[in-house]
C-alpha cells in the first residue's frame, strides 16, 4: 500500500454535502464497500459515462438522472456506490436489483426516485446481492456526516492500492469555492470511461448547461486521456455535482469570465485524480506522459498518442527501463495516421532520439538508459506536419499486472 | 525449444526452387541469420504487406518487385531474408543498404535488380550492417540447394522458439502439385501483417492475377486473423510464389474449377503456418480460437473477435485458467459494435455461459474451470442479430511475455 497524504479531515467538506460508508460484506468481509453521497436541495449533477455497448444498469439509471437533474433542483440528490460487484450483464434481475436499492433510499431519505444515482464496480456477471445493500441503507443514512468523504474514497476501491482524493479551495471574486473529488481505478482503464469511477462535488452556483459543458470538455483532457490496459469497462462514470451553496451571483452565461477560473481549478482536480488512477494502475511502476505535437490535427495526435500508450511492446520496454524507441516508431506506424517518417522527432525527456528518419547522430544510449530509470517519464513525438496536439498518460506493463489479473476472481 | 516434427528432407522440395542459409553474424554469432530463396526463370511472385505507416525499406522494395513480377517472367527471382535487424527507420542509409545487397545479388546471380526481393526482421532503428550480408552473398549463392528449406526456416527466426514449416503435396487432375511454406513470428503480431514473415512456394502453373487474388483472400482468413499482442510491425510480408514448373495446362481463368482445389490446399498451408505463429507467440501457453457468429455483418464480427482476442484482461484471465466470462462481455462492449445484450450467447467449448443477458442458469463454473485447463480453447460468441461471422486466433498473456519483451534488446 503506497502512502498518501491526507489533509486535516475537518477542513475537507463542501457545504450542503454529506457522506457515509460502511461494510456491507458484498464480496469481502471487513472492508468498506458501500458509500452514500447526499447533496441537499438545490444541487445539480452532471456526468460522463462509459461508451461500452454492454453498459451496466447503474450506468443507464444514472445517465437518466443526470439528464433530468436540472428539472428537479428543489429536491436533494443521493448517490449510492458499491464495490465488489459491478452488477453488469445480470439481465433484468440486475435492473430490478438497483430498483430495489433506489426504492429503499427513496423511502428512507424521502426524496424522489429520479434524484437517486447508483454506481457499481467489481466483478461482471454475478448477481448483485442487493439485500445486503438495502438492509444497510437505514444505517448508511444515519451515519451521513460532513467530513466522512475519505472513507467513501476507500469504500469504492477494487484493485486500487490506495484511495484517491483531491480537495481544492480557491477564490472567485469575493467568494471561496471548494471542489472535492474522489476516484477509483485501476484496471479496465482506457479512454471512454474504463473501470473508473469519480465523484466530484463543488459548491459553486452555476447552471446545469454550463457545468455539463465544462465537465464534458475537461473529461476529454483528463479521464479520457489516460490508459492502463486499453480495456474499457461496462460500469464507469464521472459525476460532477454542485450543492450551489455559495452565496454568489449564479454563473448562467457561457460568456461569464468566472468560468475560466472555475474550469482551471476543476481541471486541476480532475487531472490529479486521473493521474492517480494511472499511477496506481494494476502492477504499474511508472507514469508516462505522452505528448504529441505538430500532428495533422488533434484527433490524429490523440490516436497516435493512444497507439503508443497502449502498445504492449512499448509498455514492456518501459517496464524493462529500455529506451527501445524502435517500438515507438512501430506504434506510430500501426496507428494508421498520416505521417512523414523523415519528419518524426522522438524525445525521451529532453533527449532527442530520432532525426531525419533515423536515429539522431548525437543520440546517447547511455543517457537515455539512465533517463528510463525515472518513475515519471515524458515521451514526446514531434510529427512536424501540422498543428495537432495531444497529451495522454499511461503506465508500464509489468509481471504484476499479469499476476493481479490472472488471479483476480479467485 | 518445443519439439517439431520435420519430414524427410529429401522429399521436401519444389522443382525450380533452391534454398540456402548461413550465419552472417548480423546480431548474434553462431546462429543462422541470412537466407536466400532462388526461383528459376518463369516464376512469379505475389504477396501481402504490412499496412504500417512506418514501413521498412525492404517492404517498399518487395512491394514494387511483386507489382512488376508478371512483366518479367523470363528471369529468375531471388528473395534475400535476414534476421537480427529489421532495417526499419534507418533513413536513406537504410534504403541505400538494401540497394547494396540487391546490387551484389544481381551481379552474382546475373539477374535484373527488379527481380530481387528482400525481407528483414529484428530490432528497429539500428543501421543494417549490410557489408556482413554482401560479403556472404557469393557463398550464399554457391550453397543453393533443392532441400535446404528447413535451415531457411531457422535463419528467419527472432524470438521464435522453433522453426515454422509446412509442406503439402496434392493432385489436380493428373498433376502432382506441391506447396511449401516457412514462417516466423512471434511478437508484434496482429492483423495487417505484424512481425510476421512467411514465404510460400508452389509449382502450379497459374496466372499472376489469379495467384494474387487467392493470396490476398486467404491472407485475410489466416495471417490477418491472428493476433499475439495487437502490435503491428514495420517490416512484414507474406510472399506466395510459383515456379510454374508443373507440366500442366495453365490456370488462366477465374472460372477454372482447379482453382478451388489449389485454394483449399494453399489455405491449409497458410492456416497451419499462421497458427504456428500464434502457438509460439511470445510467452504463450494456450491457443484460442475465437468464433463470432450471427453478428450484424462480417466486418462487425471480426472487430468483435479482435476486441476479445486483444484484450489484456481476457488474455490474462485465460493465462490464469479462469473462466472469467465477464471480461468477454466487457470486450464485446468496448468494440463499439452494435449488439443486443439479451441476445448474446457466450460458449467456452461446448459450455453455454450466458443466456438472456445474464449467466445461463445451468452454467457450471466447475466444468468451465476444468475446460480452461486445456491448451487449445474455443471461445464462441453468438450475437443472434445477423449473419456475420469471423474466426480469429489468439494466445494468452503470461509473465513470460513481459520477461521476453522487457529484456529483448539487451
Amino acid at each position: 500500500m503506497k502512502k498518501i497524504y491526507f489533509p486535516n479531515k475537518k477542513k475537507i467538506m463542501i457545504k450542503g454535502a454529506t457522506f457515509s460508508s460502511l461494510c456491507a460484506n458484498i464480496k469481502y468481509k471487513d472492508r468498506l464497500d458501500l458509500a452514500l453521497i447526499f447533496l441537499e436541495a438545490g444541487s445539480i449533477v452532471t456526468g460522463v459515462f462509459t461508451k461500452s455497448k454492454t453498459k451496466a444498469p447503474s450506468v443507464i439509471l444514472s445517465k437518466k438522472v443526470v439528464k433530468d437533474s436540472f428539472k428537479n433542483e428543489k429536491e436533494p440528490i443521493a448517490i449510492v456506490i458499491n464495490s465488489g460487484n459491478a452488477n453488469a450483464f445480470t439481465g433484468k434481475e440486475g435492473t430490478q436489483a438497483i430498483e430495489k436499492v433506489v426504492s429503499k433510499v427513496s423511502e428512507h431519505l424521502k426524496i424522489s426516485k429520479n434524484r437517486i444515482l447508483m454506481a457499481s464496480t467489481g466483478v461482471i456477471g454475478e448477481p448483485l446481492p442487493y439485500k445486503k445493500i438495502t438492509d444497510k441503507i437505514p444505517v448508511l443514512i444515519q451515519n451521513l456526516s460532513e467530513n466522512q468523504v475519505l472513507d467513501c474514497a476507500k469504500a469504492i476501491m477494487t484493485t486500487d492500492t490506495y484511495p484517491k482524493f483531491k480537495f481544492k479551495k480557491f477564490k472567485i471574486e469575493n467568494n471561496f469555492i471548494s471542489i472535492l473529488g474522489i476516484a477509483k481505478g485501476s484496471g479496465m482503464i482506457a479512454p471512454n470511461m474504463a473501470t473508473m469511477l469519480s465523484f466530484i462535488i463543488t459548491d459553486i452556483k452555476i447552471s446545469y448547461d454550463i457545468l455539463h459543458k465544462i465537465t464534458s470538455n475537461l473529461s476529454d483532457k483528463t479521464f479520457n486521456s489516460i490508459t492502463v490496459d486499453s480495456d474499457t469497462s461496462t460500469s464507469d462514470m464521472v459525476l460532477v455535482s454542485t450543492t450551489s451553496n455559495v452565496n454568489m451571483k449564479p454563473i448562467e452565461q457561457f460568456s461569464d469570465r468566472r468560468i475560466k477560473i472555475f474550469s482551471k481549478n476543476l481541471e486541476l482536480v480532475m487531472k490529479k485524480l486521473a493521474l492517480e488512477i494511472v499511477k496506481d494502475g494494476e502492477g504499474a511502476k511508472k507514469l508516462i506522459e505522452y505528448q504529441i505535437v505538430r500532428a495533422l490535427n488533434d484527433k490524429s495526435a490523440k490516436n497516435i498518442a493512444l497507439s503508443i500508450a497502449n502498445s504492449p511492446l512499448v509498455k514492456t520496454a518501459i517496464a524493462g527501463e529500455d529506451p527501445n524507441w524502435g517500438r515507438i516508431v512501430m506504434a506510430i506506424g500501426k496507428s494508421g495516421e498520416n505521417i512523414i517518417q523523415e519528419k518524426i522527432k522522438i524525445y525521451f525527456g529532453k533527449y532527442l532520439i530520432t532525426y531525419n528518419g533515423k536515429v539522431y547522430k548525437k543520440y546517447n544510449e547511455k543517457k537515455a538508459k539512465e533517463y528510463m530509470k525515472k518513475t515519471n517519464l515524458l515521451i514526446k513525438v514531434d510529427l512536424g506536419i501540422g498543428i495537432g496536439v495531444a497529451k495522454v498518460w499511461g503506465c508500464d506493463f509489468t509481471k504484476d499486472y499479469i499476476e493481479i489479473n490472472a488471479d483476480y476472481r479467485s
